[in-house]
């Protein structure tokens, strides 16, 4: 197989004389925009234009169409053209959004393509929830792109999970459209250790894309990752990473997301030279943040004015950069044989969006917001209550009372990694301020013992936070002050069947529901900001420092990412990937 | 199907697992090349590095591989390293040299790649000519890639060709691991006016590379061409074409060849951020040339020092780009998990050569010159005498005799396109001097009468020339003062089974025999460059003021550049298309 069956690669045989007609001018066009200006992201050249498109493609470009007949004619009213944005790669579940909501929210903000990778509900619900995200990619007009989870569960053996979704599963899926190869392949030690199962994904996988994800690592350990064939990482944290990643060949991607955010350190690294291998994504970004900062159109906006990044670079790791790095050859360019998916700006400094256009359709005139629940019903969802925890009391809880030293997660604010401290505990109070009660309990029928830890830096002062939402298997996690106030909230995302839940003095304060897979919403983006809000109001009322705290608990529980975790099983130490007591050693 | 099963594009996976542990030091490496400095391509620096080789692979980069253990340790003697340099578009033939002459003459002077278009043997005896060439890509060290050749022959109907090569055929061979895609499309008025026969060929083979090929292409046209998914163009003639051709998403595949030299015309639009879209190519380069300038590292030196690229920028072209454009994911780069294809060199700017390394093999070592008859033995070459034509006598030149207008072709020094002139005949002389009778004679055993023209341009005084090369159908071109002597230069072809001849005074002067479909010699490239220098000072002393008369005289007969060419069917206008008379309308 190749990637000449996925989804934007080609136009129909059937389809092409109509086209090349078009091109020739010997037949109507369908659209001609003019009165435009196009910034080249070959040349940087910027440019006076005129564009024809047939169906969903791009004719023609130039000015030799300044007179084409056209079936409609779009004046630009001399704004500048881009080639559509292409976000390299994220988890649309992080969004809490079906993947219609976030069509609808982020296409108007000019990211016309999404390579995603739902590991999010394919830990909950395996290869059923995998495919219906294969079911979304068929009816999105965004191009929607769903790489293939790698890594679920993401650490076997560390966490109870609801699925797995085995290389069997895989190879079944692997010819759809939309599948354009391998998604973030998390366990990058058992690539460099040639694991043989791990080997196995990457050798499926060699004729399509291959997805990384190595934080932190450098040298030897780095060249034996590249060495098997993977391509690309979004998890560069340092600037000397970076440099070494890029020098040894791997895509770039730069990530700035809701909690992980590394275009300040990477920026320096972008160059007009460098460009081709420089990509942007998103990887996690909330609903709040998609809609008070933007998508893809942020991150170029903030390269241009804050990181002072020349405007056609930056467009073109947007662009070009992205549909080179996945082999998608009708995307990233205004050019003749292109898919017609183009931004429309009045600015291109300000990254001011006029309008977008997706296939050859404005997406001003496409009311994506009146489609969502259509569109979700159409995709039929799995619906099914994914939450098989029966209700908790205080006895599930059992946190020591005992005098002692303990290990304690402590939360790095905006990072996802965290820090192990030891904190000494008088059998009233520890030694340092802000360590509360954490737990995550299992919630996929087995109604097994919690997880239980310790955790500093929410600056929580009373009741508790709980959610459905635990980096990757998505047991329940819960921080509090006490354990009735985590009973309760607990118990209400149980009840809800999943979501977040603020808790106080025996009472749900406030709340929002995450009914597909304890993950995404039915709600329009609106109503979840909405929700949202009402959580920050009284998660800040009780204390909370952090900007995110339900996003920073969901990475909390993820035993991949450095350095103390805590999944249903116990706490993690992700530098020995082994299980260490609450009670530390001294 | 895809490009993963080509050469070069994995690491077999019963290998990976010891690469890994060479890479990761776990084993010792086959090879540690240390006191070395690397230009990156990617990031555009230089700086002290180590390279550990496994295998054919690079498993390692970077100074943390200073003291692995190794099998062999090479001191490159502070040498700087690039990745072998890749020929993006050429034809073997015009070398005149088997392919493993060919590899021995030019592997050495970097280039490790050469992505080949063998439809001049193809030509001559269809997929015969064509599988040799797949059966000498599994022997060469070199990565010899051969491109389906798409017109065979080049313009239907227009001339007698030795075979033809149907798409049929080209589907048997598509899977061979060294066919990267179609060969240069040169018939672009079908592309862009959907003939069918021609949007089969392009869709059958739209999941590898669609080369193209479209001098002077530009506005609708181009679009259209575009449109069908082509994706390059190495017949690039004006700034403003190449400006247009890059600006609409084609690659531009510079060429200097022995005639068609564009290096001058498009240097002015490489610059660091257009570099990934720019390439290099020979086309047509003779051993004269190979042996006195050079080859691809020639176009680089020349780049650098006369058209003042940035030397990062040269270098990239040459290996970055064309790996990338072509998808050869293994090549290109000197980083962990590519080939160990390496240049090394004194100075950079001089692209002074002190060694190259081929799939970890140094060419230095592998005394290709003693193997060439070896190899070429067991590539089990088509050795039937394909000159097929019974010897000529004078009345088979019937040249008119009255007074009249008459079109003469008009050679341009140094370009593959040529004039059309009208010229005034008063029984005795033309209007303008040097103007000769000029003869294409079909040699695929039908004996049919020889096509007639005249041309100017030559300066040849006295004699004739001929020669069994004549693009694409390679019949039997010859150009003389006298009748008599073309019919002696044109039967020493056919004796000899093809080649080149010098005739003057009822005898033959110089030749050089071309026995393998009359187009490539047996002998080496000392001998063929000997053969040459004697034609040369033939051919000199009977007047020819062209430095390379024989190849231009081959392109005289390629009815797909412009403007008026001699098939052996008659004269050809390209500007139409269509036959013409001897005799001019005025």
């Amino acid at each position: 197989m190749s990637l000449q069956n996925k989804k934007t690669q080609g136009i129909p045989r059937t389809e092409l004389p109509t086209r090349l007609a078009q091109a020739r001018g010997d037949e109507k066009v369908d659209i001609l925009i003019k009165n435009i200006q196009i910034l080249n992201v070959i040349t940087g050249e910027i440019y006076p234009s005129v564009i024809a498109i047939g169906g969903e493609y791009i004719v023609g470009v130039g000015l030799e169409y300044a007179d084409a007949p056209a079936r409609r004619v779009i004046d630009g009213g001399g704004a500048f053209i881009t080639p559509g944005f292409i976000d390299g790669h994220l988890h649309i579940e992080s969004s809490m959004m079906s993947p219609f909501e976030f069509e609808a929210a982020t296409l108007p903000l000019g990211t016309t393509t999404a390579i995603c990778d739902p590991h999010e509900i394919t830990n909950v619900m395996g290869a059923r929830g995998f495919e219906w995200f294969l079911r979304c990619a068929e009816i999105t007009k965004q191009n929607l792109f769903v790489q293939m989870s790698s890594c679920v569960p993401a650490l076997p053996g560390f966490e109870t999970t609801g699925s797995d979704f085995t290389l069997d599963e895989m190879k079944k899926l692997k010819n759809h459209p939309a599948v354009l190869g391998l998604a973030e392949m998390m366990n990058f030690p058992g690539v460099i250790n040639a694991d043989n199962s791990v080997l196995d994904k990457v050798e499926e996988f060699s004729d399509l894309n291959l997805d990384g994800h190595a934080p932190l690592l450098q040298g030897k350990a780095l060249n034996a990752y590249l060495l098997a064939g993977i391509q690309n990482c979004h998890e560069t944290v340092t600037l000397e990473e970076g440099r070494e990643k890029l020098q040894k060949g791997m895509g770039l991607i730069i990530r700035e997301g809701s909690v992980a955010k590394n275009l300040k350190t990477l920026a320096p690294l972008v160059s007009e030279f460098s460009s081709p291998q420089c990509l942007l994504c998103t990887d996690d970004r909330n609903p709040f943040e998609i809609a008070h900062e933007g998508h893809i159109n942020f991150i170029i906006k903030e390269l241009i004015n804050t990181h002072k990044v020349p405007v056609h670079v930056a467009y073109r790791l947007a662009t070009y950069s992205a549909a080179k790095h996945f082999g998608l050859k009708r995307l990233g360019l205004v050019a003749p044989g292109k898919r017609a998916d183009l931004v429309l700006l009045k600015d291109l400094t300000q990254v001011s969006i006029k309008d977008v256009m997706i296939a050859g359709e404005l997406v001003s005139e496409l009311k994506l917001s009146d489609k969502v629940s259509e569109k979700l019903l159409k995709s039929n969802p799995p619906m099914e209550n994914t939450i098989k925890r029966t209700p908790i009391k205080e006895s599930d809880l059992p946190f020591p009372d005992t005098k002692g030293t303990y290990n304690v997660i402590e939360i790095v604010q905006n990072e996802i990694i965290t820090k192990h401290l030891k904190c000494s505990f008088d059998g009233i109070s520890f030694d340092q301020d802000d360590v509360l009660f954490m737990a995550n309990i299992e919630r996929y029928g087995q109604n097994l013992p919690a997880g239980l830890g310790f955790v500093r830096g929410t600056g929580l002062k009373s009741g508790a936070l709980a959610s459905s939402v635990a980096h990757d298997s998505h047991n329940i996690m819960v921080i509090g002050t006490n354990v009735a106030d985590m009973c309760v909230a607990v118990n209400e995302i149980i009840r809800m069947g999943g979501g977040f839940v603020v808790a106080d003095k025996g009472a749900v304060q406030a709340s929002v529901e995450l009914p597909i897979a304890g993950l995404l919403s039915l709600k329009s983006a609106d109503e979840i900001k909405k929700g949202i809000e009402t959580l920050k109001v009284a998660f800040k009322r009780q204390g909370v420092i952090l900007e995110e705290p339900f996003i920073q608990m969901a990475f909390l529980a993820l035993p991949v990412i450095p350095t103390l975790k805590l999944t249903d099983k116990g706490l993690v130490d992700v530098t020995q990937f082994k299980f260490i007591p609450l009670e530390a050693t001294v």
